[in-house]
Order: C-alpha cells, then structure tokens, then sequence
C-alpha cells in the first residue's frame, strides 16, 4: 500500500527549520506496514504545491500533507488546494464552531484571518471534530488526501489516532512488517559492513540496513509478509546471526538508546551511579537524566569546569594537576575517587578531556580525553582520541562514558584506549 | 535562480533517518541567494528516483542530489541515473585510482563492491579529484546535477567548497538576498502574531515569517535585491521596528545561540558563573559549556540529583528539605548560596523542580519548577510551570534559566512566575 507525504513551508525549503514532521509521519506509516514512496517538501507557493498534489495524485493511494493551515498570510494551503482540484472554497459551519469554542477559551477574538481557516475546499471531512486540534481529509481520484497542521505535537496527536487507524482499517490486507534496530557502539564502520556481508548467505529475504548515527552505528532489520510470528522470528533469526559477531558492541535495540539501556541495567544490578564532569560540562549527567525514573539510581555529580573546582570540590591534588596536567590519567583516577566524598554510590564515573577546538598540544591534541570509573575497591582508566567538533567531541566522550558503564556492569572488557 | 533537492535513501523514507542533508543543502543554497523550489526524498528505488530526476529536469536549473553513492549493495544511484539518462556506465580511471589512493593509505582491498563506486555514467565529471571525498556533476538538458555522498560531513565540505561557488559562478545575476533571525523566548506566540499585524504596513517588502522553535520563537526577515546596502539597511529599518516591541524578548539573531549569547554578555561584563542543576540533571553546563572558550566565564557546578546530596554537597538544610520539600522557593535559595562553598563566581545560578512523567502532585504538577540567582548579597528567585515530556520541560528550565542571566546582566525584570 504506497503513501506518499508533503510538506509545505517556505522555512522547510529554505533550511530554516527541519522537517520533523515528514520524518515522523514516515516513521509511523512504515512501523505500520504501509510504504512511504517519496517525501516533498515545497514553499508556500501555489505553483509548486499544485504540481506536487497533481503528481501524487498519479501514484499514490494515500498521501498526508502537513502545514500551510494556520491564519497567517502565508497559510494558503486550503485555497491552493481548492484551486488544485477544481473544487470550491466553502465556509465550514463545523469548522468555524470549534475554532471559536477554541478561541473563546483563550479570550481571543474571531478576526477574519482566523475565520479563513474555516474555508475549506468542498467536500472536505473534518477530522476529530470536537478537538482543541483538527485536520481535515479531502478524496480525490479515489485518492485519500489527509491534511494535517504543521505544528509537530497537533500533527503526530492526529496521525497518530485518527489518520492511521483510518488507513489500516480500509486496507485490510497490509502485509505484517517486521522491522528491528541494532545499536552499536565502537565498531568501525567497515567491521559491521565485513560482518552483513559474511552473513549474506544465511540471510534470507531479510533486508539489512546500515546507518552510521553519530558516534554509534545502527543497523537495522526488515522483512514484510502474511504470517506475522513468522516474520518475528525470522528477523530474530537473523538477529542472532549479527550477534554471534558484533554481540560486545550492541547496546541496544529498537526504539532504546544508550541512556536508557544502561538505566535498565543499574536497575536490574541495584546499583547506583555519580558523575564528575569536565569536559563534557554536564552532558552525561543530563543523558542519564533524560530517562524517567532515573532518580533511582542517578544521585548526582560535580561539573569542575575548573582547576580550582577539581581541587575545592572532589580533592584532586595540586600536585598532580601541576605534574600531570588536569587532562591526565591521575587526574581523571582522583576525580572518580573523589566523588566518593559526597556520593556513597556503587559506580562513580569521572571524564576529563580536550572537546576543542582550542587548548590541544602535540601531546594531548583536541580530542583527547581520559574516562575513569571506580567500583568498590576497584578503579579502572583509560585515554582515548576523538575526532570532530567540540559538540561530537562532547557527545562521543559521552556516549563512551555511558558505555564503560554498560561494559563493566556486563562484565565486557572496556573498549582499549590510545 | 531555481533549483531543488533530492536525497536518496530507503532510511529516509522510511523515518529511520532525519534529512539532515536536504535542510543543509536548502540553508546553504538559500543563504547564498538561491532559491530552493523543492526537496524531494526517495527510498533506493530505480522507478522513484527515474521518476523524480525527469521532474527535476522540467523546471530546475541545477538539483543537488545525495546519497547512493557508497559501496553496498542498495548504493545504486549511479546505476538508476545512468539508465534514467540514457547513458551507458564507465568505469572512470581517475576515480578509480582515487578510490584506490584513498583504500590503500586503510589497508582495505580493492573488491567489486568497492570498483563499483568507479562506474560513472557517462560524461560525469568528478568534482574534486585530489580529495580524499568526491562527488560528480553531470549536465543534462542543460540542467546540472551534482551527484554528492549522503555522509553529511562530506556532502557539506563538498557543497561548501566545489558546488555552491561553481553555480554562483554561472550565474552572476543572484540578486542579493538579505536575511536575519530574530529568537524570542518568553513571549506568547499570539503576541508576536499581533506584533507582525501591527507592524505590516511599516514593512514595505521585507518578507516577515514566524517559526515556534520550542520553546523559542523565531521571527525570520528576508528581502532581495539588486542592491546589497538597500538590502541590509532595509532588513535593519525592520528589524528596529519589530525591536521597538519587543525588544525585552530577543535574545539573540542571526545563528547565534542563547548560550552564546550568554557567554557574550558574561565575558563582557567580566562576570562568572556556576551552576546548582537539580532536575535539569546537568543540561545547563552541557549547554553553557557547548561555547567554545566557555571556561573563561563558566567555573562548574553541582548536580545534586538527590536530598541527600543537597545537604551533603551545598549545605541546603534538612529542615528547609522536610518543611518545604526539595522543590521549593527555600530549598533553591539555598541551592544558589550554597555554591559560593567552592564556586566564588560573581553568579550562581540553581534549579529545583519536577521534569515529570512522575513526582507530581495537586500542589506541585509536574512542570513545576523553582528558579534561583544570587549575585552579590543579592538572591531573586521565582516559581514557574512549564507544560510538555520530560525532555521538553527540561529544555524549557534550561532556557529560563539561561534567560535569567541575560536579564539580570541587563537590568531586565525576570519574566513573572506562578
């Protein structure tokens, strides 16, 4: 069953913003078995979108067209529309109701660019009309035209229960999808390529995807057909063959990121964890925290931007800054000790580096950065090398951080340093 | 001077991938006076991409198209675009020898999947030879096509470097386009609505857009023009207009970021600042600390994520935590003075509050959060409630946040609480 989606906005055209909706609205028609054949996004402009409507007017069964609804000048996709297919603009009474019951709520007036999102062309059905929010779906050609707002929470709460649900219940025979993601972390792009191809034989009609996601690797897992257990267990089949290789990389799968799989895990292990920060000035911190519930095993942390804090705070020496530099294994090694002064937590992970782009030097150029983690009696370190900006700089050391963590709870080898 | 995009991917397609490269490529071409009519995302498919190169040709003078190019087996759109043209496949010399240069220095062998990304359609030309990342033009109908890697940090330096000075060198007459950002916070979209009415007929041709970018607003102004001086004085003419009304709000334009804005003012003003992150988790160091040469200004802080630590590390009382709770106006008082213990910056900045899904209650919902500066002997705090997931109402306190030091820096009043 093959969709398609356009986007309509000058500020997606012209990069202003990026076209989160399309991506989501893709996301979401795939996950359901239905295909996605193309994505446009067009200005608000009448040539373009007419064009754009006519040609998926030829190829499609479906097709969700986001923004252009609102009440600024610049909102024209209902008249463009109207004049696209031949059909008058009319003023819907169901419409104009919920838009003053909503307005009215808010205490604002009815002006006349507001009523303007109450013409629509003839023939349009409301979608949820007793809503704060509302799209409307138009069928041209035997084609189903869904016309959603393009403010992304308005759009995705549409999609999501009414557009949808619609679609899969007028096409009964969507072939089941199954689909599933690895998530890996340090691995070389072209190892996981090697390993897709050493597998090539066995793989069946399974589709094998790869998408490097900075700074992890994703890999991913497809296959359509009638008998839904049967797709699931041969994308598991599959699954464990890509394990069988690349097991100690992959951190996660599905929808789970890093932050998330390793909170499974200390939750799991009934640990707990602090942090002290240098480089990263707060990240893995607010990674850890980004999962609900994290409380339970994320106490807190030290953010010593400073020399002076990493003594004043968690004690680390003078003398070792002055010996060995506040980028120094020692230094990183009585960061994570020193956490212990304030943070009776199982773990204690330390981070300190170089994110750039200035204050390298040929011995510690930009890039470079020392992990610590302290467990018990134990205490392990290592220096490693990063390559980009200062923002993958920040985000690689601390996925690396994140992953020491999932390494030593799993009792894998960390990955080896420089 | 028209032209559009078109990336290629089943990832795209399918919501697996945000388009990273379209919103790129748009912003680049826009910001350079060109003008991007469409952008059109197909999956690894020889019918979809036949179909949208042949569109292109009708109405584009140039189409910049990425990905397919790599060495896998769905990496086919050199294959698709030579028979989409009519074109036989060459195995181009130079760039096999480039690709050969390029795996020799990686001890990679040369395989078939690899010689593959050597077979050009006929008549392309390689764009930058010598380099270690390379794309191809070729011209058709009078049309050029850049074929580019969907890797985005070569398809940028390609861009940047070989295809946007090459089509602004065909074509002189690019009127000038000027174009500025304003970004709000802390004003209701209504009132910006209103602003950009009030103001219309004071605007001449200054095209005046308005994008939510949560939870910022942006106010876009954009004009071209033979004239490049008219053009920058006009926007500016504009500019000062939509400033007389809400000048207290902009905190930044053009790509400057809030926390670059920050960092601005602070080493202006020769002021520090250190951080006491409750739920926020670490999310205003990491984005403080994202400035390159942050460290001048930002000296650290806490993430004192438990009770337990807001005793222990900044000394907040465990009678202040018992009577008021941990998310209150006495508790963040006392957040903010506790950090002059290690921080003797000229600001301390403290927040406390409930990021959600859970922790709320009928007194305290989730969004509720308390904020806190002390400057000096002076100490201003404020109850706010902030509405969306647990990531967005933590990017929203951080923003706040943020905002409060602008202000304060300013002499502006904080925006009133709850």
């Amino acid at each position: 069953m093959y969709g398609e989606i356009i986007t309509i906005g000058d500020e997606l055209i012209s990069g202003r913003t990026l076209d989160l909706n399309a991506r989501y609205a893709a996301g979401r028609l795939t996950a359901s078995g239905l295909r996605v054949s193309r994505i446009t996004s067009v200005g608000d402009d009448r040539i373009m979108v007419s064009r754009t409507l006519s040609k998926a007017l030829e190829s499609s069964r479906f097709v969700i067209i986001t923004g252009g609804l609102g009440p600024t000048d610049d909102d024209m996709t209902n008249e463009i529309v109207a004049a696209a297919l031949n059909r008058s603009l009319c003023l819907d009474r169901q419409m104009l109701d919920r838009i003053k019951r909503h307005i009215e709520a808010k205490g604002i007036e009815l002006t006349p660019s507001i009523e303007k999102m109450a013409w629509l062309p003839e023939g349009s059905r409301i979608i949820n009309p007793d809503g704060a929010m509302c799209g409307c779906c138009i069928i041209e050609q035997g084609v189903r035209l869904y016309f959603l707002p393009g403010i992304p929470d308005q759009m995705r709460m549409l999609l999501d229960n009414f557009v949808l649900p619609e679609i899969l219940s007028l096409y009964e025979a969507v072939p089941s999808v199954g689909q599933n993601i690895l998530k890996l972390y340090g691995v070389k792009e072209h190892q996981i390529a090697e390993t897709i191809k050493a597998i090539r034989s066995e793989t069946g009609d399974v589709v094998l995807g790869f998408y490097p996601h900075f700074p992890e690797n994703h890999i991913t897992l497809s296959l359509s057909g009638a008998d839904e257990p049967a797709v699931v267990s041969e994308i598991q089949r599959v699954e464990n063959l890509i394990r069988r290789l690349l097991d100690p990389f992959i951190f996660a799968s599905g929808n789970q990121d890093m932050e998330e799989a390793i909170g499974r895990q200390l939750i799991d292990k009934s640990l707990t964890i602090s942090v002290a920060e240098s480089c990263t000035g707060g990240l893995i911190g607010h990674r850890l925290t980004n999962v609900p519930g994290s409380s339970a095993y994320f106490k807190g942390g030290v953010v010593t931007y400073s020399n002076q804090s990493k003594m004043d705070l968690i004690d680390v020496k003078e003398e070792t800054l002055e010996t060995y530099g506040a980028v120094s294994d020692q230094t990183v090694r009585e960061m994570a000790q020193g956490l212990r002064k304030y943070f009776n937590t199982d773990l204690t992970l330390a981070v300190t580096g170089i994110a750039g782009p200035d204050g390298g030097g040929p011995e510690k150029p930009v890039g470079t950065v020392y992990i610590g983690l302290s467990a018990g009696n134990q205490i392990f370190s290592e220096r490693y090398r990063f390559w980009g900006d200062r923002g993958q700089i920040k985000l690689e050391i601390s996925t690396m951080a994140l992953d020491w963590v999932r390494r030593y709870i799993n009792g894998d080898p960390f990955i080896p340093g420089v």
